[in-house]
């Protein structure tokens, strides 16, 4: 025998540790890997992985880091990206997701909501209109790389049901207001809606229930209070418009003999940590520290601001007070469009005109809005916004191939100036792939497309050619 | 005989007839057809057809209607777009394709053009860079739906045997200025350059030489004179940057004793038809009423103004003088995308925002702006910018089932408001499809995207490591 034992045991060993890396046995085990990224965690240093690798097993990030990553783990469903970017999904904190069966209704009417929009509402909203309409904001979320959003409208129980389905994350507030609404005759009964849909879905893995008073000046004092006192007994978010437009500003003054809507909201003891406002245009130095003082989150929705010509809320200076900003995108009739990734470039250009800086509200600090700034917005950084281990796994991926994407020296700058919704190539939420190269996996989006013409079609009987709802 | 002579013949007849209306032997024969379209022909009714037919024989449009259109006619190739919107091909009247080599670099540095981009052509640019930049562009401005655009830039013939290639029309501007440059020492050398160019190329069918002098305060009033008087002897445009800053308003008063920038040039005798000024936005109504008196085209760039802190150029009194307005991207490094799709939302809303008024720039104008209005700042509008017979076939299909185009009550609002530069769905230039859905027919998008990445590599390698070009 040429070997001695010794040195055959020796070469068992060789061959043992060359099979260990080659078949992968030492490998931890995970579900999902994706390899060969341009990660941008958005930690608390901004950290960028080049060749980077994220590791998800059941719906928790359990690694993140560079390329040495991929071969510590194996994963069943392997994501090799070739360089794109991956980054943690997108959190719209401010939309009306049903409205997309109106969009492109009137855009320009001056005056809309209350001369177009709550018309229009109270001749078509209906269960079933919420649900088309929010099934098909669903895949426009998704192909935008929308993981979670924050919705204010009628019949949440309805959007909750699609939410669940194409299985997104979702805050979602059911609507309270002093008029007779779709599934409400009057605040009381919003209020009382809204509480049992709590109670149905508080228990939700990926839904969040909430109540959604519309604004102050559509409320009266009363409830707002009432509102505020349940949200802390029911530990829910209260998601509401506050200091929008001139109208709810004159309102509000009239009520309270001068102050402004924050502050309002503020002596009635309607302000704190749950409260999720959004707009926030008309505020003045008092306002952004009232904002801080009682730690309410704001969404920030520029397109529908300047859209509608309401103006800039002045974000740069609540990001240097330190205030919970998030993007949002209003409603599909205000923005239109309602993936965030869409507000990126408009965020960063918008404010430096309104700063007349252009160093303002850099490409970085953009991207942070629309990531951890829109997860403390909804006050849940302790489960979103970045990719860091222990964090849920809501993540997409942006192709970088195409050639507005091309070349890419700084990526948060390629993202803010230069990427549209339509680059999103994947997205997962909670673990789960809801959309692989551009394909969605739990929803027939054609199906969900023809159901909203066949409503569109009604729409245009009901009040186009009707001639009902004033133009 | 079961039939007299009459009545047989009146079968052969019926025969005869049912033969043609069925096998089409009595249509009229064209080279491509569009047929069920949302067809938006920007005449001047802008006119829209639903189900609507677009009619192409050899670079011209022969006919635009109705359904009952496309009966009438027999194509080699029918494009059958199934509702999608059907358009003119967008026109961008002002960009630097070449440099989307350098697209995210340094984005937000101040006084970005004389610290950051003038040192770094200084270092970088050559025939090499021209050619890899413009190709880049054209894919991307292609799949955006640009079927024309104006360039500004250096080694332009370069720029034109890549728009050759590609199958774009474009009009393409050499540059001249008064420090020394990639491709010539001074401006007499670029001036020479330039009509070197234009004899090569004043015959092509698709692509117009021009003089780009860069700016008033980078060129002498003698070279401004010198290009004025050149262009009317050749017969060529002008394009140049014009009361595009605060530094060339300081730098134009100081040369002339406290004139503005257009009025300069007026006082100097160059301003005329053949001009087309980007910017203006440093005008004051004096100003705007010059440019009116002498017919200057104007490429209006809203994202690339906005994200510079520079302003917003003064559009909608400028349209109600009647004066050219046309849609521009400006270059990669400014806008950062190059399809003037991308500018209609931003157009819409910060012309809202700046006048306050949320029924300023209503969707309608701004395609307008986009494509006749492009049309006109290049002073043609006689070939280009609406589908009308006797026109040339630039078109475009804007993909309408993508779910941020769902429902479209408005098809102009739609765009407007809704659209991605990636939902057009086909190009055609000049009777030729350059693009089918999504697919480039005429040059190797793979191997244009890899040599800009190569090229991208020695940006990376010269620049940003060796940190010479400030930061």
């Amino acid at each position: 025998m040429p070997f001695s034992k010794s040195s055959f045991s020796k070469s068992v060993l060789a061959l043992t540790i060359a099979a260990v890396s080659f078949s992968g046995y030492a490998a931890q085990q995970a579900d999902l890997m994706i390899t060969d990224g341009t990660v941008l965690t958005m930690n608390p240093q901004n950290q960028v992985f080049e060749q980077g690798t994220v590791v998800v097993k059941g719906n928790k990030i359990i690694a993140v880091g560079g390329p040495e990553l991929a071969k510590q783990y194996k994963a069943d469903k392997v994501l090799d990206v070739d360089g794109d970017i991956v980054m943690p999904g997108l959190i719209n904190t401010h939309t009306h997701a049903s409205m997309t069966v109106f969009r492109s209704l009137a855009d320009d009417v001056p005056d809309r909501l209350h001369r177009y929009i709550f018309p229009l509402e109270n001749k078509m909203v209906s269960r079933d209109m919420v649900r088309v309409g929010a099934n098909l904001a669903n895949v426009e979320m998704v192909k935008g790389g929308v993981t979670t959003y924050a919705d204010m409208y009628y019949f949440e129980d309805e959007v909750a049901k699609t939410v669940d389905k194409i299985g997104m994350r979702a805050v979602l507030g059911e609507s309270v207001i002093k008029f007779p609404v779709a599934d409400a005759k009057n605040a009381d009964e919003g209020i009382q809606y809204a509480v049992n849909f709590i109670n149905e879905y508080k228990d939700h893995p990926r839904i969040t229930p909430a109540f959604a008073p519309h604004a102050p000046y559509t409320n009266t004092t009363e409830h707002l209070q009432q509102i505020a006192k349940l949200s802390q007994e029911l530990d829910v978010p209260v998601m509401i418009h506050l200091a929008e437009t001139d109208r709810e500003v004159e309102e509000i003054a009239k009520r309270t003999g001068g102050k402004s809507p924050v502050q309002y909201m503020a002596d009635i003891g309607a302000l704190n940590n749950k409260v999720l406002a959004a707009h926030t245009i008309e505020v003045n130095d008092k306002d952004i520290d009232l904002l801080e003082q009682y730690d309410v989150g704001v969404a920030h929705n520029m397109s529908a601001n300047i859209k509608s010509a309401k103006g800039v809320a002045p974000v740069t200076t609540m990001l240097e007070k330190g205030i919970r900003v998030g993007l949002g995108t209003d409603g599909p009739m205000s923005g239109n469009t309602i993936t965030t990734m869409d507000e990126l470039g408009q965020v960063a250009k918008v404010h430096k005109l309104a700063t007349k800086n252009r160093a303002a509200m850099p490409p970085l600090t953009v991207v942070e809005m629309a990531t951890m700034g829109s997860a403390k917005a909804l006050h849940m950084e302790d489960k979103l916004g970045s990719l860091e281990t222990g964090k849920l796994a809501d993540v997409i991926v942006v192709d970088t191939k195409a050639p507005n994407m091309v070349p890419m020296y700084n990526p948060f700058a390629a993202l803010v100036y230069g990427a549209y919704g339509a680059n999103v190539r994947h997205t997962i939420v909670d673990g789960n792939i809801l959309m692989q190269d551009r394909k969605l996996l739990t929803v027939d989006e054609e199906a969900i497309r023809k159901e909203a013409l066949v409503f569109s079609d009604k729409v245009r009987e009901a009040v186009i050619a009707s001639g009902e709802v004033v133009k």
